[in-house]
């Protein structure tokens, strides 16, 4: 049974105050597929990419064992870049540039053996492609969905429409406040999940992320990092790794969904230590559990009773 | 052996998106030591109004035990009056006015009762003045401090005598990134622990507390409030809770360090749910253990073992 992810592939042109890459490799499925391809099989990748995309990044995608039968190639076509710089604080990006390329006629056609997939993961594109995709498939049970402002200002209809039929969504704070014009993330919580999804993770940052379901709240810490090199697509390998867990556990109680937090929080924290895809490109098992156990430390202590 | 509280006491004017309140109880002195009255005795609060002080005020400080030996009354004088105003996010507040009055020539007189004091805690005022307690101690072993902007900006030489006799020094993030001039907090907590302080605990309101040693990081959930009434005294409740449950055990090792913030924590979130001190006046050690172990079950998550 597959775990099907949707969204972009791209060509990530990055500054920070650190360093700059060029026409690295990006997108929201990119860094889905891989973070995700630590903890389950199979993987079903659906993007589009230009003939320009580098075969060396196709090879990357195979070795991680991320089926790429979804994966549409334009011949003569241009991959979808982005340029982005950010500032020394790295919490405020600049978009530099947005090439959208083969990006601007994506049409995401799910392979028939895909269509049976049971978890599905939207990356963050326009919300009238998640339904596209959700159309297609014949009995979705447990649909995760990432979303941004652009959609929330320029396409609310179909986003709801999405998330009607979305199980968890996953948003960051600032996004969370614009969708419900509520600054307090608890009531703003609630009216989300009165839009359509049972759960909603909301990320903080360096300040952690906010699981919440109908009668319970988890507070996921975030990872003591002195250095973040890039935080381009920590987001994206923090949704992978949700689901990438669920996906090879099975298992959806609430507990469950707290320890995907906690391995989605560390594969976000493994992708900022580098550049690009860089940091979840060479990892183990052995090393995604024991930061696992890092953030266990971090966050644990014991009722020594009655003081 | 007395727990030893050195503040201001303050008669607060305070207008909230929800309601406003004129001339109420206020002040760290106040804030500290009613939240750590809870966990502890003798609690010896040093501090100075003026004739105009409430006796009522007076009465609810003897109904928690505070022993009020070390407070000064002016004869004719006035209470030390400040007045704020909270924006709607209630994380910005104007001062709109601040009369030291008294408070202007508070020299704080340390009773000769009070002077073997321990465990000390120098609530946020003038450096100068937090030096002047520390040489009338004999024996300080256990001193927490807690400081502002304001000193970090006019008072600095000051402030790092203070912090080279400091213990613990508990801060927001915000002051932490003014006194190190670094963004990212977990860098700057390296840097202050330098200037004295074995532990330092940051705060960071809706993000909860992080709690820095030589080796470790705690990493403490914040309350999941709906309805912040006034955020007034939140971080001096904190700080009473703190060390009022430390020196209750009189452990000081890491584990107790970290219960203690989440007691500090739990005093907190009491604090805000009323205006002014209402919300830790009428409290009992059921509720606040209870309220610890909501913020257990809010952090906590167990390791399934491999994926």
């Amino acid at each position: 049974m597959a775990l099907l992810v949707v969204g972009s592939i791209a060509l990530d042109t990055v500054e920070t105050p650190f360093d700059k890459i060029e026409n690295a490799l990006g997108g929201s499925t990119t860094y889905i597929s891989l973070a995700a391809s630590y903890f389950t099989s199979p993987v079903h990748l659906i993007g589009i990419v230009g003939e320009d995309f580098n075969e060396k990044y196709i090879q990357l995608l195979e070795d991680h064992g991320i089926d790429l039968d979804g994966l549409q190639i334009v011949p003569g076509g241009k991959t979808f870049r982005w340029g982005g710089k950010y500032h020394y604080d790295l919490n405020i990006r600049d978009t530099i540039f947005t090439e959208l390329n083969v990006f601007e006629n994506f049409n995401p056609v799910i392979p028939e053996k895909s269509q049976k997939a049971k978890f599905v993961i939207l990356g963050n594109i326009q919300p009238n492609l998640q339904l596209h995709v959700l159309e297609q498939l014949l009995n979705p049970q447990f649909v995760v969905t990432d979303t941004m402002n652009l959609w929330i200002e320029t396409a609310l209809e179909d986003l709801m429409k999405v998330l009607k039929q979305t199980n968890v969504l996953i948003i960051n704070d600032s996004e969370a406040r614009l969708l419900t014009n509520e600054h307090n993330l608890i009531r703003a919580a609630k009216e989300i999940r009165k839009m359509g999804p049972e759960y909603l993770i909301i990320k903080k940052g360096e300040h952690g992320a906010l699981l919440f379901s109908e009668d319970n709240i988890f507070s996921a810490p975030a990872y003591p990092l002195e250095d973040i090199f890039d935080p381009t697509g920590a987001g994206d390998a923090f949704a992978g790794g949700f689901i990438g867990y669920l996906h090879s556990v099975r298992e959806l109680d609430f507990e469950s969904l707290k320890r995907a937090v906690i391995y989605g929080s560390a594969m976000a924290s493994f992708t900022v230590e580098k550049f690009s895809t860089k940091g979840i490109e060479d990892l183990n098992k052995l090393q995604i559990h024991d930061r696992f156990i890092e953030f266990r430390e971090l966050s644990r202590f014991d009722d020594a009773g009655k003081f």
